[in-house]
């Protein structure tokens, strides 16, 4: 059911500096956003997650209270890599997931349209399926990007690629692209899909997992 | 993959009756939003999909150029009609589907929330494998509504009813409700859920059916 709005996902992280709390919680913030708030198995949001990051100053380093002081950039980038590892063991252990794919949209106009973008394709059950059966169907991601709601998004500009293999060139089928091209990046258990819009320099990434029958098994048996 | 927003759903209807090209054109939106885009399968919209509408005037009758003309509102409430039951009848065929669910929301503020908890509730992943079990999740269905994006809605306020069976009322369990009487409901093969979101007027409904391990092994195997 996993698409945190920090709504049954508990997350604890601690540090042994010495941070102003104010700091943290904007650091906190940041690292959510992009790890624990980029991650969907199916769009279902569940309705008590919580993430905590408690500092004890148990290292008696000096105090951080700004992000221009010694060691917060440090701090931060630790944060995130913390954050972005537990988000993605939830998806690596999603109800029946066999995959585990990062969705990157770039090329927008900005973050937000990238995110509406990325999470079209991520949550898509035609998608989702095609992941399972690990068939290189780009028709799927390219409907999916189409009714995402990029407002004038221009199909023309818009490319796919699969891990290595570019797939798509200006809203259609590179030349050069194969399916067995494809479907050698679909038979592997970590997926890259990459998004470009074609239309400005943001960027977002999305991860999520396949639709397969051990999910609908999962979720339709879950009290036999 | 059907929820049209009219791009593979291809709907011809006529009428013989003789018919301004203007008026026609307006009742067919209107029956249309009402039936063919209130339908969805899994939310991924189809990419060349078209209802047309015919008037040849072969049954000689006097025209009708007006919703007030004589016949008007006969010819608006028989088109209605048809659409809807074409409509319903591409989610009774829709892929894998065990069941015939009507999602309705009342008590809006307008039209345009009541569809959008609506869709929320008929695209969820675990409201529609619940459905397949015959499982009467009614947490699952209040979860959808709580994120479906109604700005400022009072849970408590909210009522679920399932068919005949009240289940929630003032956003918790009705003390009444036996999971007995759910399971009887959700044992049916044709269901209608009826959210009241208990601050206005409006309301909307939506047609949907279940996901099944047919919807997996359909969208996955299909090119074996």
């Amino acid at each position: 059911m996993i698409r945190p709005d920090m709504a049954t996902m508990l997350a604890f992280v601690a540090t042994d500096a010495t941070v102003d709390p104010v700091l943290l919680d904007a650091l906190l913030g940041r690292a959510v956003d992009a790890s624990f708030n980029a991650i969907t198995v199916d769009g279902d949001t569940s309705t008590n997650d919580a993430c905590v990051l408690v500092a004890t100053g148990m290292a008696g380093t000096p105090p951080i209270r700004s992000i221009t002081d010694a060691g917060a950039r440090e701090l931060a980038t630790a944060l995130e890599e913390v954050c972005l590892e537990l988000a993605q063991a939830i998806v690596r252990d999603a109800e029946g997931a066999t995959k585990f794919v990062e969705v990157m949209v770039r090329g927008g106009l900005d973050v937000a349209e990238c995110r509406r973008a990325a999470y079209a394709v991520a949550e898509s059950p035609l998608v989702k399926t095609a992941l399972f059966a690990s068939d290189p169907n780009w028709g799927r991601i390219l409907a999916a990007v189409g009714r995402a709601g990029v407002v004038g998004l221009d199909v023309a500009r818009v490319a796919i690629d699969l891990d290595e293999v570019p797939i798509v060139r200006g809203g259609a089928r590179d030349p050069a692209y194969t399916e067995a091209d494809g479907q050698r990046v679909m038979a592997r258990e970590e997926i890259r899909v990459v998004i470009d819009l074609g239309r400005g320099a943001a960027s977002a990434s999305v991860w999520t997992s396949d639709l397969s029958h051990d999910y609908v098994r999962i979720n339709a048996e879950y009290r036999t």
